[in-house]
């Protein structure tokens, strides 16, 4: 009989259409967890301890499948998913839609200074002229990273007429080889990080890469806090050598409330709620594990499959 | 010789691209404008002070042509238009990108409950869920007003795949007859007022129509304040009727500070500001009344033109 050991928290929406003959080892905690584990053969643990769900991964020797609702798994040790062979899916996507509205709604704001408004608000000022009076219209928008997201990201900007440029290893219309994009980056009005999070991608924005920028260019992160060299973003925005940025992630998270980041009145911080904004999360991953599960065990490919070797 | 009679303001940007032989009367004040209007054919004197810009266009008395920036003129004497048989030119659609812009992004401000996070920031503060967990996708907005505001509204909600109806007299595909919105109320997340103010859209939406609403609907006014029934929305907010308000607009303006719906957290006020959140609003009503100036002098008509018998 098919062992599994899955989180009681997705208990609710999966127990009612499991099917029949699984012996399914449901766990609150983390101690409960390592108990569970060891023999399991499909695992579902994610936790908020990354440390944690690390050290459960370790006592899963017998896993085959791992499921995880988060799309980035780079706090896993890569080294076990690989020697053991584990097929892990990921939630790349579940996200997606949230996040790409998260990005909209942060240039809008941005553009429109809406921060201000909402200070006004709150000390119920009528303010007789706009704190931001830039138009999404007409401006540039690079998009690094082209996934699930990113794909996302771009109708939904070329609706407010942004000429959004993506960055794809063959190039093309509309898009820039990885080799050309750093050349360009005078060229856009917004520089949006939608990356995975890999060795590659590590600090790719950097002191040069901001220093390239136009001086009102706005930096968009919804990856990872790692993929921006953060001090040289925090003394770019200290001298306003670019125009602002809206940091769903950071280094750490969470930030430390003495984080000078927090005292830059043009870093917008959105604590990493970029995915979290919405309420159909569960839901759907619940729905993509079902059907994953239905074809594993039918012994077909599940999906999407997250490559512990390329770390997305 | 053609006399014109124009605000000073809008001086820098036409005076070196107006045609030879005009008598152009430029004014600062609204004293000077009294003086310089009453022999102008053609007029341009938008003022903060609607009352003061009322009693010039009194003093017009040989006027031919108006020129506003504006979209909305109903604070106009209408009888001084029809009687005087006075051409006018509005601003219609020069506002209309960055309102649209303003739109979605009050939208998606109150789906993601952004106004939280910007308060959290403030604290420096690192929220561990979203205040707000709404997505766009896969909600229906009602869009009232298909003017050049609601076209450019309809298709970036469109992106985020939100189902907007519009209302059409003809009714057809994706479109309501003005007799059928309001039985269709309940059916709608979002309900945007983008409608000219006029006699027939006044109070249009009060205390039945905001009833007939869903509990977490929310109501987006870029028309008018008076477009609502205002003590009937404070009510509709206060016993959570309905989700929330994004309201540009108020009854009246400014709003004072000791009313009551600055008080309320589910009232999002934006003080008018959603057209002034452009850099290019002068530029573009420049660029305008220069064309429409090469077509009055060459007996063409103008546009886009502004009927005092409609209001719009």
């Amino acid at each position: 009989m098919t062992i599994l050991a899955i989180s009681g928290l997705i208990r609710p929406l999966l127990e009612p259409r499991l099917p029949a003959g699984l012996d399914v080892r449901w766990f609150m905690t983390k101690e409960e967890a390592l108990e569970a584990v060891p023999e399991a053969e499909i695992g579902w643990f994610d936790m908020y301890e990354q440390d944690a769900m690390a050290a459960t991964l370790r006592a899963a020797t017998n896993l085959k499948w791992l499921n995880s609702i988060y799309a980035g798994l780079d706090f896993l040790p890569m080294d076990v998913l690989i020697e053991r062979g584990i097929t892990v899916t990921n939630g790349a996507g579940i996200n997606a839609i949230t996040i790409a509205e998260y990005v909209v709604m942060g240039m809008l704001n941005i553009a429109k200074g809406y921060r201000d408004v909402v200070r006004a608000q709150d000390r119920k000022e009528w303010l007789q002229d706009s704190p931001g009076k830039r138009e999404l219209s007409g401006t540039k928008a690079l998009l690094l990273g082209y996934g699930a997201i990113g794909k996302l990201i771009k109708p939904r900007l070329e609706a407010f007429d942004v000429e959004v440029t993506v960055v794809r290893r063959s190039g093309g219309e509309g898009a820039l080889r990885p080799d050309e994009w750093r050349g360009k980056l005078g060229e856009f009005d917004w520089v949006i990080l939608a990356v995975p999070a890999t060795p590659e991608t590590e600090a790719m924005i950097g002191a040069s890469e901001l220093a390239a920028m136009k001086s009102d260019a706005v930096v968009v992160n919804i990856a990872r806090g790692a993929v921006i060299d953060q001090p040289a973003l925090v003394e770019a925005l200290k001298i306003k050598s670019i125009g602002g940025a809206f940091l769903d992630v950071t280094t750490p998270e969470p930030l430390p409330a003495d984080h000078e980041l927090w005292t830059l009145d043009n870093a917008h911080i959105t604590m990493h709620l970029s995915g979290r904004a919405q309420d159909k999360m569960f839901m759907r991953s619940a729905e993509r594990f079902l059907e994953n599960l239905d074809r594993y065990l039918k012994g077909e490919p599940v999906g999407p499959v997250f490559d512990p070797k390329l770390g997305y």
